[in-house]
Formats: C-alpha cells, structure tokens, sequence
C-alpha cells in the first residue's frame, strides 16, 4: 500500500519559489503609514535585514538556499506526502486525498521553514536579538528554536490569554532560550496604551506585533521577524509545495483540488503558490482557502489598504481584512485569529484564481477526529480547518462518483492543542457567527485616502 | 553536511530479529506465580493471543512483519537516523555522536513499533477489547492508536498520579477512543484492596498492570497487553536497531558505544540487540543501559525470579528487580518507573554483554536542554537519561583526544512533558537518592522458592 511518498534529500528544492514571477500583475506596494507614499528598502530597514527586504521586493523567479538554511531544513526535511487511504475507506468516497504533513519538525510545525531564513539573514547582517509576537505559540517556537541554532536572542511577545492558556508552550520557547512576555505588557508605548483602556486586556495578535515592532524599531542590534502575511515569508514556505509537486509526479498524479488553511497565509502560499502558474497555463485545478468563520478575513473582509497592526506602527499593505480593530472570538485555532490576510493570497482572490470558504470550528475538531483514529496523526486546530473542507470534498465525489485527487497541507501537530480536544470531546466547544454589525464596525476602522 | 541518514521504504526490515536465537544460553523460562512450574502458553492464552505467545517463545531468529503491519509502520518508518554535529561542536568533542530518532510517530515515541503488531495479533484472533496499563502515557497512547487502527476498543488504567499531572496524556488517548480510568480503581480486586490500604494512593505501574490484568483474565472477550519487559515486545522494537544498521553500512561508520535508557527494557532491546551478535562474535561495542538513580534496578537491584506486579498476578520472571513492592520517587521520566525489566536485558547484563549505568534527573534534563539548543529537538525525558551518558562519553572523548563513534536512541519527543522542563528550568527538580535500606526492605518482597 503506498502509505507515502518519500523524497531524497538530493530531490529537495534548491530555490525557494517566488510567485510574482509569473503573475498576470504584480502586487500593489506597501505604503509607509504616515505618508501614504510607496515604502522602500530604507522604510524597511530599521526593523529587517536588507536581505529579507531585498526578497520582499524581488520580482526574481527563483531565490537559491543558502546552504547553512538547507543543512538545518535537513533536519525535518524532506517531509513526506501521504496517501489517506484509511480516511478514504472511513468515507466510502472514491476520492483520492493526499495530505502533506510539516509536524514532523522539531517545532511541530511548518513555521520553521521562514524562521531559520529570517535568523539566519539577520545573523548575516550583525543582529543580535529578534523581537516577534506569537498567538498559540507555533509561530514563537520556530522563531526560538531558529534563533537558538543562530545563536540570537530571542523575545516573544505572546498574546496574553494564549500565555495563560497555553503555558507548554511557553516552556517550549524557553527550552530554546527566548524570552517570553505576556502581551499586552507596560514595557511598550503600544503596550501601556492598550492597557490604560483596559487593565485585564486579553491581548491580540494586532497588539503583540505592535509591541515587537516598537521595540525592534527602536534599538540597532535588534530586529523584528513576522510568521506569515509578507512576501518573503510565504517565499519560504513554497518548498512545501515544491517538494509536493515533485512528489506528485512520482506517482502520476495531480490535485485536481488544493486546499490549506489562512491564518495570515503562509502554509496555504507554501503548498499553493508552486501550482498557481499551471493554472495560469490553463490547468484545471481549484484552489481552496478555508479559514474560521469566527475570523473571515476573506469570505466577509474588504480587499483595501490597511494596517498590520493594531497600533498603526506597520506599513499599510493592500489585503483582505476585517479592520485591524478587529478581535477575534476565542476560538481554538488562535494561528488563523488574524484581522488581515498575506497581499499575496488577496491578490490571488482577486484575480479569482483562489476560492474561499469558511467553517465552524465543531465541523472542524469533528474532522480531527476523523482523521486521527483513521490516519494516526493529531492535527493542530488550523490545519483541521482544511481538513474539513477536503472532506467535505470527498464526500461530494460520494454522491458524484468522481474520484478526484483531493490534496491537503497538514501543516502541523496538535500536541500542544489537546485542551481544544478536550473541549469538542466534551461538547463545549462554542461556534460564533459574526453579526454583520460587528463586520461593518471593525471595517470602519480601515484608513480611508 | 550529512545532517541525517535516511532509507527508502524498500530497505525497511521485513522480519523482527530475535536475540533468543543468537545468544549463548536460552533466557530462563517465566514460571507460574500460584505452582512455581515453567508457564506454557496455556498459561498465558487467557490474557495474549496465541500469536504473540508462540512469538514470546520463539527461539527462530526471523519472524516476518504481517503486510498489514508494516503497512501501517509505513507511517512512520523509516526513522532518520541523525548525526549530532552542532552538539559536538558545542562539546568541543572529537567523538561523532549519531542517534535514532523515533519521535516522529503519531504516538510520539517507539511504542507504535510494539503496539500495532500486538494489537493486529488480537484482531486476527477476534479479540474485540484490549486492557492495559500506562504510566507517563507513552504506551498508553500508542496502545489508544493501535487500537483505532484495528477497530478494537482499547481500556487504559493509567497510573493516578499521571492521570492527575499528564490531562493531555489522557485527552490524546481519548482523542484514539480509549477510555482511561485513574488507577488504582474500586472496579478490580486489585484496586480495591490497594485503595482499602491507602484511600489517596498515587498508583504505580505495578498496580496499574494488576487492575488490567485482572480485567483481561476475567472476560473471554478482551486481552492484555504490555508495553515492554516481554521477549516479543522487544522483539518487535527490532525495527529500531535493523534500520540503524543499515543506516551505518550507508554511512560506512560502527558504533564503538551504543547508549539507550532502560525502564522497562524495550526501546533499548530494540536498538541494541541487532548489534548482540557482533560483539558475540568479537566486536569491539560497548552497550551502555541508563536508568534513574531514583529506580536503580540493574545498578542496584538483584537477579532472581518475581512478579512483574504488586498484585502477584503475572508470571513470575527472571529479572533485575528492586522487589515488586517497590514505588520509585516521583521523577519525571515515568516511563522509566519500573521495578523490574526485561527477562532478556537482565540476561544480557549477567551475560556482560551490557553494562548499565544510572544518572540524576537534573543531569538528565541539563542534556535535554543542550539538544534541544543544538540539534532542535525536544526529549522525553526518558531517552534524555541516554543523551545524558552519549554526552559524558562524548566529553570523556574530549579529554582523550579519541573520534569514538557514540550512538544513542532518542526514542521520543517531550511535548507532553514540559511541566518537567519548567521544574527544571526553575531549579525545582530534586535528585533522589535511594537509601540502602530502602532497597533492602523491597527486595525481600522478592519470592523465595
């Protein structure tokens, strides 16, 4: 039984792929927050290496590895793409569905695949300490553990109710050396200000990245990393999907559907983006974005200019967003709790290349389920969300008879999420439609010029 | 740089090896604990599906893997096999230290090798539950997935004061479909008459396997299983050391020191015993078994025949054994609080063939500390009991100037484990150092006959 399917470490992708290469039109520039004017290199600089800045803005087909990123991707990678054939059978569906899994990285999932690049151009360049925020804490741990090998430090700030709710994960990051702040904290202007408003604020991805960003800005050996949303972040993350292709073709096959989930986008550009051109070449694949209907940045957002952050202090960069006031419910999935969504992905909606579809999170865990007593693996509540919709999938070529290929990106482990388990297992697990009020209200926040 | 080994699917074992079949005398037969005569299978058929039995006395050297469990071994297996290099740099050592990584199971650890044979064996013969027992929740869990693999209902008494200290232990088991009760229970004999002595007792492995045993004897319907200790338990770990072979011919290198932890005996007899009959034939490796100073039962306990539980239900075996009555301190590596071990380790060690070795838990998770900031990796603190020993020899290395080849089994992540690496981190872990009369007083619970 093909169980899975294997890649030598020489089969590896050597470049990272970078898709505005080859779209029909390029994506719109960031803006500096007070002038509204393009930013450049220089507005960058303060709180990224030149290297990064030089990949944010490369129209360059292909980027090579840097072979000390590639002697530490070896570590976990190449990763292996399954067949889910037990799912399959659980299903009665003639379906095929494939799923790459990225859990099996010492962090557990596939942020470490930016966070190694992003230390390693900044060691390049003299850094010394790298500030950055984490929600559920996937994206602090790729950034320590990255930090770690590069001999940086490392200072987390992590959204205050995932520091009280998931204190492993802490740990995690301390076991590689970061230092770890419960956001919002009184060390920060954005911080302070956010608190005197509210002394008990459970924090939000908005504000930490507010947070790091001050920081960052304001000292010369420090920089600032992000773990997804930007250009060269999702360019890191495409050896997901060159690593799939090269897979696929090992055994005969293409996805006639794609799906990943959004949180700020990079798992989803990653397996994506290296498949985009086919369909650009007239290839008849779909591509599907799930993320949760408690967080619909692109089934009810507005494609416009709008901050990163809460705190003003990022570029505005043209995307889908819910307003960067917006705070999502608390649902279990807290990497897809972001109010905007990767310019890269947007664009690609707006060229209606990609579709969107959202989901409630009991629909999500109840696939989780399925899939570890049929495939072994406890997926993270993230990529839970395209499970849901690859199955949703599988079962509508039930009804047709199609046997579709199905592919899915489980981008990482749940070992640290069993709390949410816990909580659909007992069925108090709460699913939140957002009133339209709410959308309207958070969208106003959107600077208008 | 050659980062890790890997194999392809093709060059997986095909057949467990059998130690019993190359050593110079047979292990000692396990006897029945009521007549003190040699146990046959009849013995043994109210709690083991024959299958396993006639694996648990087989003196063939080869037994084939069933398709259907290598099958689902594909899921995992092959395991990389890495060399350390940014640990030996931050040594400062000459010696090149490699260890075999078996993380990356669904379960975590090594224990699936085990568990899916023995509950595929079960299935064959229409066992329809499955009872054990589970300390940390390693076997437990790996048990809970096996079980879901083979549509078994599967029943875990989990030692009560890891049901208390691991929730999401016991959340992952349930997210397989196992039910897990804390043990000792008021449901089995054996439970009762622990909690009519001491109402608030924490449990141990020892009760624990006298709850599931009972259980398993009482109903024609449902067997037990264990996690280590028996002959085909390590057996089937004999997946670990075969690929590691194949993994060092490829590499054209030979282990001069094979180091792994001891709790029971599997994971060790798993790497190690495909190397046995090197050194029977004049090689020159050492094989170093670790285990805690605060349950020292090769380094301080003694050879002789006893129970396996604190109930006196099982057989009684031949073993190292610091008495059944005995109940380590609290460390940390649960999976290494066991009284006993495996008949054939035990044998081994009188044999000379394996030395043993025991460390301090503080040692112990400074060494995890150390991989986890070199290499990335986060683990158990069980195989981080061998790292503990690889980095001792690495850095005896240092001193003698010698390239010694150290090779240790990382046999599972620490993700469930965190709570451990705070004490740690905070300087909260004590180092406990059993009193001779303390041995003394357990060790005459050991059966004289």
């Amino acid at each position: 039984m093909d169980t899975k399917t294997l890649l030598t470490e020489s089969e590896m992708p050597t470049h990272w792929y970078n898709v505005q290469a080859d779209l029909p039109r390029p994506a719109e520039p960031p803006l500096h927050p007070g002038t509204h004017q393009p930013a450049g290199p220089d507005d960058l600089s303060p709180i990224f290496p030149m290297g990064l800045i030089a990949q944010e803005m490369s129209q360059e087909r292909y980027i090579e590895i840097p072979d000390e990123v590639q002697d530490i991707y070896r570590i976990w990678r190449p990763t292996s793409l399954y067949r889910a054939h037990r799912l399959e059978k659980a299903l009665g569906t003639p379906a095929k569905i494939y799923f790459k899994y990225e859990g099996t990285s010492p962090a557990g999932s596939h942020k470490p695949n930016t966070a190694v690049p992003q230390a390693y151009y900044n060691k390049q360049e003299g850094i010394k300490r790298i500030t950055t925020e984490t929600g559920a804490g996937q994206w602090g741990s790729a950034m320590a553990m990255a930090c770690s090998f590069m001999d940086i430090e490392c200072k987390v700030y992590m959204v205050g109710i995932s520091y009280d709710q998931k204190p492993y994960r802490k740990s995690l990051m301390e076991t590689w050396g970061a230092e770890v702040l419960s956001s919002p904290t009184n060390t920060t202007n954005s911080g302070r200000a956010i608190l005197a408003q509210d002394p008990n604020s459970p924090g939000s991805l908005g504000i930490a990245i507010s947070e790091a960003v001050e920081e960052a800005a304001g000292r010369d050996d420090t920089n600032y990393s992000l773990g997804s949303v930007l250009n060269h972040v999702l360019m890191h993350q495409s050896v997901i999907g060159q690593e799939v292709r090269t897979q696929m073709e090992k055994l005969d096959a293409y996805p006639d559907i794609l799906v990943g989930c959004v949180g700020g986008g990079s798992s989803f550009g990653g397996i994506a983006f290296p498949f985009i051109k086919d369909k650009l070449d007239g290839k008849d694949i779909r591509f599907i974005a799930v993320e949760p209907e408690a967080c619909p940045t692109i089934t009810r957002g507005k494609y416009t200019y709008d901050f990163g952050d809460t705190g003003e202090m990022t570029p505005l960069v043209k995307m889908h967003t819910l307003g960067h006031t917006f705070v999502p419910p608390p649902i279990h999935a807290g990497g897809l709790r972001y109010h905007g969504m990767a310019p890269l992905i947007s664009l690609l909606v707006d060229l209606e290349l990609i579709e969107a579809k959202a989901v409630h999170q009991n629909a999500v865990f109840r696939s989780a389920i399925t899939l570890a007593r049929t495939e072994g693996m406890i997926s993270a509540p993230e990529p839970a969300h395209a499970l849901a919709v690859a199955i949703d999938e599988a079962l509508k070529c039930k009804e047709t008879g199609e046997a579709k290929n199905i592919l899915f990106l489980l981008c990482g482990h749940g070992n640290f999420d069993m709390s949410s388990y816990d909580a659909y297992l007992s069925g108090s697990l709460e699913d939140y439609s957002l009133p339209d009020e709410l959308i309207e209200r958070n969208l106003a926040s959107v600077p208008q010029f």
